[in-house]
Parts: C-alpha cells; structure tokens; sequence
C-alpha cells in the first residue's frame, strides 16, 4: 500500500468476489463453519452450525481478510497452471516445508480478531478436520498450498470473533 | 490466554478504565487525535480534529487495543517505582534499544486495523510530532517507553479506521 | 525501543539471566526439549533429545527471545504477588480468555525464526504435552499466563530452527 | 508450509537467484544499502557503506527473506503482464491505499530481526530516499507496489542487523 486512494470496486462487490473465489476453488462456507463448530463446541454447548456460518461470513467481509484470500488463491492458481517462474514454481507445487508465505497470508488474517486465535489456526492445521483434509490430498493436480491455510485461517478467527461477541474466550 | 472464559469487568468499566489509565499518565486523547490528525492531514482535506478524536475512541473500544494499553503503563509505572526485578528494570528505564517488546505490543494494536497502519506508526515515531516529543523528554524521571509507542500505534491505527471508512488509503 | 544505544549486561549475562529466571520458574530446558522432540519425532527419526537440547538453547540466545521471556516471567511473578494493579491483575490470574498479550509475546519469539512455527506452537498450545501441562494447573497458587505459552513458542522455534538446520520443515 | 520436506534448490543458489531477481528489478544491493546508510548515519559515524551493504547481503541470505522478496517480485511482474485475475489486478496495478499484502510480506522479513527494525521501515517508506523514490515513480509502466516495500523492509532488516551486533540500537 503506498498509492493511489480511489477504489474501483464496491465493498459489496469485493465481498462477493471473494466468495466467488472461494466457491470456485472447492470450498463452501459451511465447511469452514464446519472448522469453527469443531473448535468450538466443547466450550459453547448451545453453539450452532448457523452461528458459526455467521461468523465466518463476518470474517470474510473484513477488507485486510479479503485481500489476503484473493492474493492466496491467486498464487495457488498460477501454481496449478505452472504460470509462476522458478524456484517459487516448484515451492508452491510441492508445498514445500521452509516456504512460509501461506503462513504470512494466514497470520493477516488472524491478526484482524486479535492474538487468540493463533491457537486454534495452529490446532486445526496439524489435525487437519474436514475440509483441511481435502485441500491437503496432493493426489487430483490440484494444489492449494495458500488456501489450505487461509481455510484455517478464517476459521479460527470466526472463533475468535463469537468469543469476543459472547465475551468468551475460544478454548485453547 | 489459556483459561478462564468468565468476564468480571464489562466492557464499558474496561473502555473507561482504559481512558483512565491514559489520562493519569498525563496524556490527553486529544494530544493523540493531533497525531492522527498531522499524519492524515495533506491527504484529506476535509479532515476535522473532532473526526480524528472519534476514530481515536474507537480504536481504544477494542479489548485488543484495551490489553495492550493496560500492560504497558503499567510497565512503565512498575519501571518508574523501580519494581521490577533487573535487568529488565534497566532495559526499560534506559529505553533501551535492543528491547523492542514495546514495539510488540504497538504492533498487537496495529493489527487490528490491518498491515496499512505499519508506514504512519513507523514515520511519527521517528519525527516524534506533539505528544510523542514530550513523552520521550526523560529529564522529569518519568518513564514512558511503552506509552510514546503506544501512543503513536493508537494515532496511526485511528488513520487507518479513517481510511478503512472513507475507502481511502492512510497516508504512505 | 526508543532510547539509550548503551548496554550495560553483556551478551553472556544476559543469556545466563534468562536461563536463571526459567529455572526458578520451575522448568527445566530438558522439559522444553521434550516438547521440541514431541513435535518433530514422527518426521526426524534419527533426532535425538541432546539436539532438541542444543536448538532449544541456541534460541534462547537470540536477544527478542530473551526480552520476551523477562517480561513475560516478570508479569507472572507481579501478578503471583498481587503487585499489579486491577483489572489487568485479575486478567492475568484467572489467565482470561479475550487477554491476548501472551499470544503477542509467544509470537515475537515465533517471528524470529519465520511462519513455520506457528503451526506447532498452536497444536502444542492445545495438546498441552508434559510440562505444558502442569504450567497450565492453577491449583498450586503458582500463575503462569505467561510462561505456558513462552515455553511452547520456545519449543516449537527450536522445532523451526531444526527445519532450517536440516533444510527439513517442522511437520504440520 | 504444510508440505513436502525435501529441497530441490541448494541454499546457495536460492540467494543467487534472489539477488538475480532484485537486479532483474533494476535495484542494486548497493542502492538498499544506501538506504541502510541514511538511516543510520547519524547515529553510527564510523559506519561506511561497506558495512551496510554487507548487512544487507546478510540479511538476503534468510530463507523467509528470500521467500518474501520472490513472491512480491512474481506479483509485480505478473501485474506487470496483466497476469493476474481482477480485481486483484487493479489493486496491485493502482497501488491502492486499502490493499496491505505488501505491508505483510515487508513485515515477515522485518520480524526475522526483531521488532526494531520496525521504526525505521515506516519512516523510509514515507520519507521514500533515493531508490525508494524512483521505485514508486509510476510513469514508465513498471509496477513495483511489492518491491519499494521489500527493498525498505530489507534496508531497515540490515539496520537491525547493524544495532544488532554492535550491541548498539538503530536510531528511531
């Protein structure tokens, strides 16, 4: 950020561009709410399903979040399309160990709700429930070295946003 | 955070106790709207002081920016009262430069309102316009290192705010 | 950091200092290790305790580590003795939910060693293994807000710093 | 990072590469160590350019230095070709104000340092000396919104790594 200050998209349309995406490479949003009950519901025995949806759809309106999936899901893109240039080309097919962007990307995020999320973004992505799973399956051609992350992402800091609305803190 | 989930305080008790906190250590929220003010001024010139001091209140609604108002000061008190054990008593009565914690906890308020904070916090801390010159005076045997910092990352988070509203870049 | 460019503790003292204040804290950098080896012995086979050991100490050698771990064990031993003031005091002995400091303390020691250690600093936060464990039981008096999540972020830096070493990442 | 483990690029060529691709951008390392220079000038009198421009070679050695300098260049470039998808493209191709990935990739290399490189990052980028200036000079079609920010984070990186081993503080 250092230029020019008139935006040519609407806060609307950038929202919905951001869901697009997400849609467009495999994931629902109820998967990711998915993520956020799993953290959750042994701490927030009434917590719903719908509820967490909620809060994820929150977090996906922040701007800071919505630069951080479209910059992510752009790069794994290019990946799968082999349109990046060596040696980054090969970091991002292999999703290679000592390349730590994606976790940049992730901890952008998961700064906007504060520090206590970090917990549980780094739980769910060594468990890897649900959909992580899926994203982390090399197998199909496809390679979501940033989104498996920022899936993680979003939904740790919808956790953390039903903690700071109900005055509760996420468990860790 | 690790435990307790049960608050005992509200959130309007802990806003206050933040202003508070503030006030007592002889900083005023207009001082630290002047700040946001001279940071954002050139760009936008319709920009009035009342419209900075409110973005000034907002940023300090936020527990994350509560929680790292509260440590510092009374870091600094513990510093000033000599009750803390050395050589963390020195680093910080010295301000020393080679412990940057201070600039941690600028950098847990930042956050909140994204990475595009970063540039201004970094710039006035630098010029040290207004209130910062005065709290950096060491002469009086008051200690402020963690409150200038803080200072400046409540002014530059509040451009921020402004820019995130007016869809319209800080300054950089 | 704002001030003074004088030191006046060396290097090595300071290094000592920070062992001394871990060691009166009730953990051993043995018990650090363990977390180190916990995190690592499913990808390492050949890795052994004695080389946890060395990256855990190499760690602790880096000056952001060192200021991170005083001040944090500095706020614990206040809060112990009630020498801080309300409502932080309160905050950081029943180790409040939405009191995130000690996530932004855990993260600039994460920071310098890259992203990669978020991930197992997360899963071990939760897991809780050995002496996470005992740090976080608060039947003894004894307050730990701070030193649970140092120690896990010292843990699974020393877990990056092997990665580098090794050209080998932490699993995740 | 959440992936394979095994390196296919030795250490020593992806520094070569990555000075490879910084001169590919029209910068010279000699340029960021100009900017090392001023910055610490007036606090460091017996410092020479040959110091900084050796600080700066340090600092391009880092893994996740390295990671971030080649992720915001292939976004340049791809924005450069109109290679990237909008809206993404339009933010990075205005530099807009709300867009802070730039901000984030500058702020993983600066962590690797510590926290007081952090200062002196914001003041030259809003101050923008010497080759800062001609990298936001946006009349000749090239786009470097990732590079003046990572060619700022490095200078104020290799400050750090100056205060660093002269014990002695950047100025700020």
């Amino acid at each position: 950020m250092t230029g020019s200050t008139q935006n040519c998209v609407s806060e609307e349309e950038l929202y919905q561009t951001t869901l697009q995406w997400i849609a467009k490479r495999g994931v629902e949003l109820k998967e990711i709410a998915e993520l956020t009950f799993f953290l959750q519901k042994d701490y927030l025995p009434s917590l719903t399903l719908e509820e967490c949806l909620e809060n994820v759809k929150q977090v996906l309106k922040k701007r800071e979040v919505q630069n951080a999936v479209l910059t992510g899901i752009q790069l794994d893109m290019l990946a799968e399309r082999r349109q990046l240039e060596e040696p980054l080309l090969d970091m991002l097919v292999r999703d290679e160990g000592l390349y730590g962007i994606d976790e940049v990307l992730s901890m952008a995020i998961l700064n906007v709700y504060g520090s206590i999320g970090l917990t549980n973004y780094g739980y769910i992505d060594r468990v890897k429930p649900g959909v992580l799973k899926r994203l982390n399956d090399k197998h199909d051609g496809e390679i979501h070295t940033f989104l498996d992350d920022i899936v993680g992402a979003i939904a740790a800091s919808a956790s953390s946003r039903l903690a700071h609305n109900r005055k509760q803190a996420p468990p860790d």
